[in-house]
C-alpha cells in the first residue's frame, strides 16, 4: 500500500481489521520491519489521539518517528500553484512536501478543511499536493473530507465487541456551537458501507452528505425509528455539505441521552473525541457504561499500526 | 510506586536517594526495564528543565518516551465536572486523561496553578483529575502546590555535597516581580521536614507558607539570624498564602548577596531555575564559587530516573 | 571537532566531504558512536529541513535526539549580561546554556540575527554564550552571520553532481520583498573560496558582503557576465551589509529564468530553501531539469551526520 487515504485504498478491509486485532496482542513482533526507516508526522491542525496513537505504532514497529507542526515550527506554507509569494507564506508545498519525501520513508499528514469552498476541499487539494510531491508512501492523519484511521479504529472496534453477526450501525448526527467538518461522517459512513453491518445514518433535514460516501446506507430524518434495536451507535456532528459548512441551529433534541439509549439494542455508543460534554454527548452516556469512547480511541494504536505494517512490507 | 505527587508517596527517602545516585553512576543498567513501555509527558505549561530530565532518564531506563504541549498541540481543555461545552474548550480533561492512559504506561503531567483561588488550587483538581481518569502510574512534573522531582533532586544535591551529618539548611524567600506559586517552596520543606537536615525557612512576614509542608520546620523572618552558619541556602520567591497569590512589594534586600554569604558556613546556594538574575539572585552569587544551581539542575535526570525506574519495577 | 560554526572549524573539508558521501551510502553502519549520547537541539526560530535532517542524522548515529523550541516551549530568555531581570525575560541565557551542557553530550543551535544591530549580530553574541556556557560540543544549526551545515550539504552537492573539475560556481543575488539576513551567503562564500572550485559573487550595488567572507571570490555586479558558461548557479537573497539590513528595492530583473539559464553550462540551480517562488525562484526553473534544490535539501543529512561523526570520535 502506496496510499491510505480512504477504504478505496484498501484491498481487502476484512483482513486489515484482523490484522490490527492480532497486532493489539502482539505489538512488538514486527519491530524489524521499521529498523533504520523514518516515519514523518505532519500537522496542519491540532492532534492528540492521532498524533499520540501513531507515534507509538511507529516505534512498535522499529521506526524513528518525528513530528512537525510544519505551520508553527516550520515555515508559513503557500498552497496556491503559480503564486507569487510576495505574501505572508513562506514556504510552498511543492518544496515542503518533496524535502519531506527525502527525509521520510513514509509520511503522515494532517489538513482539516477551510468549510468555505466545497469545490477545494472536496479535491482534497492540500493532501493530494502533499502526496504528489513527496514520492513516499502517504498516510492521512485526517484530511478535507476523510478520516480512515478513525474509521478503520472504529471498524476494529465494533468487530471486537460485536456480540452477534451484522450487528445494526447507527451513524446519527449530534448538536455543536461551529460549523464542523464532513470528514468523520464521510470516512465512517464509506467503511461501514463496505464493511458487514446494518447501517443507517439518521440526521435532521439539511445535513445530507455527499451520496459519494452514504451509497448503500439507509438514510432517515428520524431518530428515534433509527435507534430501534441498535447494536452501536455512532454519535458525531456535522455541518451541512449544502450550503456548504453551513449550521441551521436547533435540534438540540438530537443529544443522545439514557432515556434515548432504551430503545437500542443496549447500544454501544461511539465518537471519535474530542467530544463537547453535554452538548454532543451528556455526562450520563459518557460516564455510563454503553460509552465505548476511550476504548475505540486506544483502538486508534493498531489500525495506525496494520497500516504501517502493510507501508512497511512493500517497502522492503 | 503508582503516583509520585508528593513526599508522602514515597515510602524510603533515603532509598530513593541512595538510587539516583547509583543511578548517575551507571544510567544505562536498566534499559530492559523501560523495554517497549511508553512515557507521555504532558505540559500545560512551559518546561525546559524538567522535560529535558525526564525524556532522558525516560530514555535511560530504555522506554519510549512522548511530549505532548497538551494546549498548544492537542485541544483546548475544560476541567470542570457538568460543564456545557459551548465555550471555547473542546476536549474534557476526563477524556483528555483516560485516552493518554490507553496510549502510554506512565504519565507524567505539569500543572501550574491558577492563583486566584487557593481552595481549587490546593484540591489540586487538575493534577489529580489526570490521577483519577488516566488509570496508568503518574509523575507529577510540577502541579499547583508541589514540585517532587525538583525536591528530590535538591536532596539528592545535599546529600552528594554536604561535609557534615546533618547539615543546617536555609530556604530563603527572594524578591520578584510578579506573584509566584507556592509550589517548589512547599515540596522543598515537605522533603526537607522529612530529611535527616537541621532546617530552617526565612521569609518577610505575610509570605507564611501553609504549615501542612512545614511542620517541623523553624521559621523565621529574620535573614540574617537564619543565614549564620548554614550550609546550604535554598534561594526561592513565593507569593502569599494568605491572602492567597498576593505580593506586598519592598523586601528587596532579602536578595543573596556576597555579603550575606559571609555569614554562612561557606554555604552552597541552590535554586530550582529559571532564576532572574539580579532580582532573585546576584550576578555574583550565580557566577561565583558557591552556587551549585547548575549541577542541581543535572541531578533532575537521576531524581526523574529513580522515580521511573521504581514504577516501572512495579508495571512488570 | 568541539565546535562546528563555520568553515574555519574544519581541519580538512575535502574529507568531510568525502565522509558525507560514505555516509550516504551506508548511513547506520555507525549507530555504536552514538550509543547512549544524547543530542540537544535548541531553535529560537523556525526550521523544517535542519531540524529533521539533523535529528535523522543524530538517530543514524544511534543518538538519542530532543527538540527543544526553547523560547515557546521552555522561558523566554534574556541574553544580555548584567541585565537586572526585571521585565519580560524569565531565564538568562547563562542558566540555559549550562543546563543544557548537563543534559546533552552535543548540543545544536539555531539563532538567527535581529538584523537592528550589526556589532551585535556579528559577534555571534547569542550562538557564542551558549558556546561558552553549555559546555559541550556545539553545532551551529544557522547562527546570525553563518549556516556552515547548509553550506557543507552545498558542498557536497556541487562534489556529486559536478562534471568537471574545477567547476564554475556562481552565487547570484535574488529578489525579495523583506530583510534577509546574509547567514547563507556569507557561509557558501566562504565555503566556496576554500574549495577547489572557480568562484564568483553576482549583486546589484549596495549588496556588498563583509569581505571577510569573500576574500578570493570573484564579484561582479553584471549578473549576465557572471552567469556565462557557469556549472553551479546559487540563488539567494540577502540585505545590505552597509547599511546594516537595508532592503532598497528594484533589481527584480535579477530572478533567474530559464532565458538566463541559456548563457550557462546547461547550469545546476542550487537554493538553501524554504523559497518563495516566483520572487526569488521562478515555478519554470523550480520545476524544471536544472533544478537540484530538493537533492540539495537531501544532502543535509549526511553534512549533518559527517559533523555529528566528528564531534562523536572525539567524545569517546
Amino acid at each position: 500500500m502506496k496510499l491510505f487515504s480512504s477504504v478505496h485504498d484498501v484491498t481487502d478491509i476484512n483482513e486489515l481489521v484482523a490484522d490490527a486485532l492480532r497486532l493489539k496482542h502482539a505489538p512488538h513482533e514486527h519491530k524489524h520491519l521499521g529498523k533504520n526507516k523514518t516515519l514523518g508526522l505532519i500537522f496542519l491542525n491540532p492532534s492528540l489521539r492521532t498524533r499520540m496513537s501513531t507515534q507509538i505504532a511507529g516505534a512498535n514497529l522499529g521506526m524513528q518517528v518525528m513530528v512537525l507542526n510544519i505551520d508553527k515550527e516550520g515555515w508559513a506554507l503557500e498552497l496556491q500553484d503559480g503564486a507569487v509569494m510576495n505574501g505572508t507564506t513562506v514556504e510552498h508545498i511543492r518544496e515542503a512536501a518533496a524535502v519531506l519525501g527525502e527525509y521520510c520513508d513514509i509520511i503522515g499528514v494532517r489538513s482539516f478543511p477551510g468549510l468555505k469552498n466545497r469545490e477545494e476541499d472536496y479535491s482534497e487539494a492540500i493532501f493530494n499536493k502533499f502526496v504528489k510531491y513527496c514520492g513516499v508512501p502517504v498516510v492521512s492523519l485526517e484530511s478535507a473530507t476523510r478520516h480512515p484511521l478513525q474509521s478503520l479504529a472504529d471498524l476494529v472496534t465494533i468487530e471486537e465487541l460485536k456480540t452477534r453477526d451484522r450487528p445494526k450501525v447507527l451513524l446519527t448526527w449530534a448538536p455543536h456551537i461551529k460549523p464542523l467538518p464532513q470528514a468523520v461522517p464521510n470516512s465512517f459512513a464509506e467503511w461501514m458501507c463496505k464493511a458487514d453491518v446494518d447501517f443507517t445514518i439518521a440526521h435532521p433535514k439539511g445535513y445530507e452528505l455527499n451520496t459519494e460516501f452514504t451509497n448503500g446506507a439507509k438514510i432517515t430524518h428520524n431518530q428515534d425509528e433509527a435507534l430501534a434495536g441498535a447494536d452501536f451507535i455512532y454519535v458525531k456532528n456535522w455541518s451541512a455539505y449544502e450550503p456548504y459548512g453551513q449550521v441551521f441551529g436547533g435540534n438540540e433534541d438530537w443529544m443522545l441521552t439514557n432515556q434515548k439509549l432504551q430503545q437500542t439494542n443496549n447500544a454501544k455508543v461511539m465518537h471519535c473525541l474530542p467530544v463537547r460534554r453535554n452538548l454532543e454527548l451528556s455526562d450520563e452516556i459518557l460516564d455510563g457504561p454503553n460509552s465505548v469512547v476511550i476504548h475505540e480511541a486506544g483502538n486508534r494504536v493498531w489500525a495506525a499500526q496494520a497500516v504501517l505494517k502493510l507501508m512497511l512490507e512493500e517497502l522492503e
